[in-house]
């Protein structure tokens, strides 16, 4: 017996290798994965254990959010307005070093409802007390490709903990958790620190997730200590031999991309972040020129106020039209791959990213009924520019139920809430001489 | 008797010009006006006649549309990443032939629902058919300052029958029309037409809608056949001496800022038009140096998918923030107050923008029980970055409640949703010969 059908939907998927719109379809799983998708006339009359009526709904893949800080959530609005080094050495440096572990599930559990009310069921998450986010991974129901954040301060032993953090999470929660290394950046830990790291990656056989080349003024940086880009570093020091998550990747010079393009590594693109901080877009023509993955990402919300991927798929095509002065550029069936296929190719998942038969079952219903949806005389547009993550009405992950009719059934929000309020005026406190790390500037 | 008391809810008001959130507040309704805003645990006793229980909701203004061409939601997807002269003149002029009277009732009809959704109650619009338009307004609730598009090619016969109906709806619907004069462009009216705009204007006691400098083509083309910049133009053939909203604007010379600062004239502004079509934005740090008021404008949702100013109010931001290579660029009490009160300025409404007392009763109650809306540690920034159009849960404009519970109280979607479906085969025929204009490179 078949676990769940999916009832008369719309279904976005592809169709040589454009998108394409099914209508009136009914979608079949079994297990963590999908079994048919057939029109509902022609659909199975065979009994299932749950059914959804998803009539006027359309049925997309979950999105993958290629490079977050989700417990950040908990500091979401605390330095607005600032410059990128007021924000890290001002603000988020100083209160992270409040942070507890337990502040951290608290957290995460709460950008995890965030990412579920936004139709996002994997996330690459890059932070500190991990273990926690791995619990609040397991107890949401939603995928995390989970990395601890490291700076070279910190010390070896310190990165030999994450490496205890890799081995004891590695294809837990019934496969749900990937783990990876996470050094912070190349501004952070220098060419010794970062060997140290690709060499510990290959024995573990996991990928890395770092941020790199962010702005320009990193890149100058890199420049001058270590005569080279952060991208040659990044490859001689061994990082890019191993499946790689770039975070931002704004500033790569062309031989930086002519590098990218030969490695195992893809980008996680936050344009949101980018504009709020007044920092540069990444070379989205070069990356796709090239075929280097693409992927939208959160970041953090203190960067980015949100972790809603609808609003960076929509704000990724309007900030490439706008550069580049043209209106033909980024059109919707490119747009629309990045966004989901695209997540999916920079996590280096293969069953992710489409709904098609034998595929994993992670599905977002979309509500249809906003007045700003209707008409529907171009699917697809409405999908990139019309959508909200606000109409994400249902949400599967591994063919379990996370979200229906927009209630959550794994998370507690309330106790989220008062959770995290009770530990807010501690965490946003800054403790002179705390600090979890100091930007270079 | 009071007419509507707005139990415990947030109010964003302003206080020494500067955004202000007060927490657990009542709102008193009596007529179409704001009688009272007190804490709750100061607050009446006495009987009213309706009651809104507004706990954990923030109070907003109504927002105020500074240009739009609703009725062109009918017209959703039809163009998609195409250059501005295709999108004018192989798919909405010749759409736009097709339009009948009846059509236009029904698109204005689901604009306004979908702006009633989004939180918007006044909208300057701009279209053919306007009576229908005016009908729309008088059946949604909502305000509408409405201007009747006129190209020259029409002749100023068909302009005199634009003055018919300015005369006809002014100050009707319980006040909620207004109505002004709308030549479409200096691009498509010349110097004779706009100073015959100008005289009836004067005589008819209203103000003058009209597009302007919206790329530097259009500017260079005026130059050419006129020898001076499309602003200059209508300076000098009067339109600015009346109340004018100036659709756009983003390609003004330093001199014309001059001369706009001059005149009683505002700046109806669309990010995401502007970023969807290529073309440019604004100089809006320029507009408030010289104090020009200056709102947000959703445009037609042809060229911008949707109505939806909580969207426009963040692209703003992000935008100029972007531009400038500066975070601290448009922080949230500036962009904040151009969302609310500047709009109510550009359509020189004294009395919307702000909630207080005596001003009239235009309110919005937005949820905050989304995920993404945790923690508040800062409202402002809550309100600018996270909280979406989606939220809206209640609409009150003219002290007469529109949506409750996001349920539309005057307005039947199903009803216009089968009008539409019926249309819109008819409409996006393009038909050989057939069009309004022709947009002129």
């Amino acid at each position: 017996m078949s676990d769940l059908l999916i009832k008369n939907c719309d279904v976005f998927c592809c169709k040589d290798n454009k998108p394409d719109f099914l209508l009136s379809h009914d979608i079949l799983v079994t297990g963590n994965r999908i079994q048919s998708i057939l029109p509902t006339s022609e659909s199975t009359t065979t009994p299932v254990k749950n059914r959804i009526d998803a009539s006027g709904m359309l049925a997309v893949p979950g999105m993958v959010n290629t490079h977050a800080h989700v417990p950040m959530v908990l500091f979401r609005g605390v330095a607005e307005d600032v410059t990128l080094e007021e924000w890290f050495n001002q603000y988020i440096f100083p209160m992270e070093s409040n942070l507890t572990p337990e502040d951290v599930f608290w957290g995460a559990l709460l950008g995890m409802a965030e990412m579920i009310e936004a139709g996002i069921t994997n996330v690459a998450d890059h932070y500190f007390f991990m273990d926690e986010v791995a619990e609040a991974i397991k107890a949401s129901g939603i995928r995390g490709n989970l990395a601890w954040a490291v700076f070279e301060h910190e010390g070896l032993e310190k990165f030999d903990e994450t490496v205890e953090f890799v081995k004891r999470w590695q294809g837990r929660a019934e496969g749900r958790i990937k783990t990876w290394l996470g050094p912070h950046s190349p501004y952070l830990c220098g060419p010794e620190f970062l060997t140290r790291c690709a060499q510990l990656a290959e024995g573990l056989d996991v990928g890395i997730h770092i941020h790199v080349a962010e702005t320009e003024d990193q890149v100058a940086l890199s420049q001058k200590q270590y005569g080279m880009t952060p991208i040659r570093l990044l490859a001689q020091t061994g990082v890019l031999n191993r499946p790689s998550i770039l975070a931002h990747c704004c500033f790569p010079t062309k031989e930086d991309i002519d590098i990218i393009a030969d490695h195992p590594a893809g980008v996680g693109q936050a344009p949101k972040t980018y504009m709020r901080a007044g920092m540069g877009l990444g070379p989205l023509k070069a990356f796709q020129e090239r075929d280097i993955p693409v992927g939208l990402a959160s970041d953090g919300a203190a960067s980015n106020s949100t972790l809603d991927l609808y609003e960076q798929m929509r704000l990724m095509a309007l900030t490439q039209k706008f550069i580049e002065n043209d209106a033909r550029v980024m059109p919707l069936d490119k747009i629309l791959k990045i966004a989901y296929a695209g997540g999916a190719r920079v996590c280096q998942e293969n069953d992710l990213g489409v709904l098609a038969p034998n595929k994993l079952a992670d599905i977002v219903l979309l509500r249809q009924d906003r007045s700003a949806v209707i008409p529907r005389l171009n699917p697809a547009a409405n999908l990139v520019y019309a959508i909200n993550a606000v109409d994400v009405d249902t949400v599967i992950c591994n063919g379990v139920v996370l979200m229906h009719n927009r209630q959550l059934l794994t998370i507690d929000k309330e106790k989220i809430k008062g959770e995290i309020e009770s530990r807010l005026a501690r965490l946003v406190k800054k403790v002179p001489g705390k600090v979890v790390a100091v930007y270079p500037t």
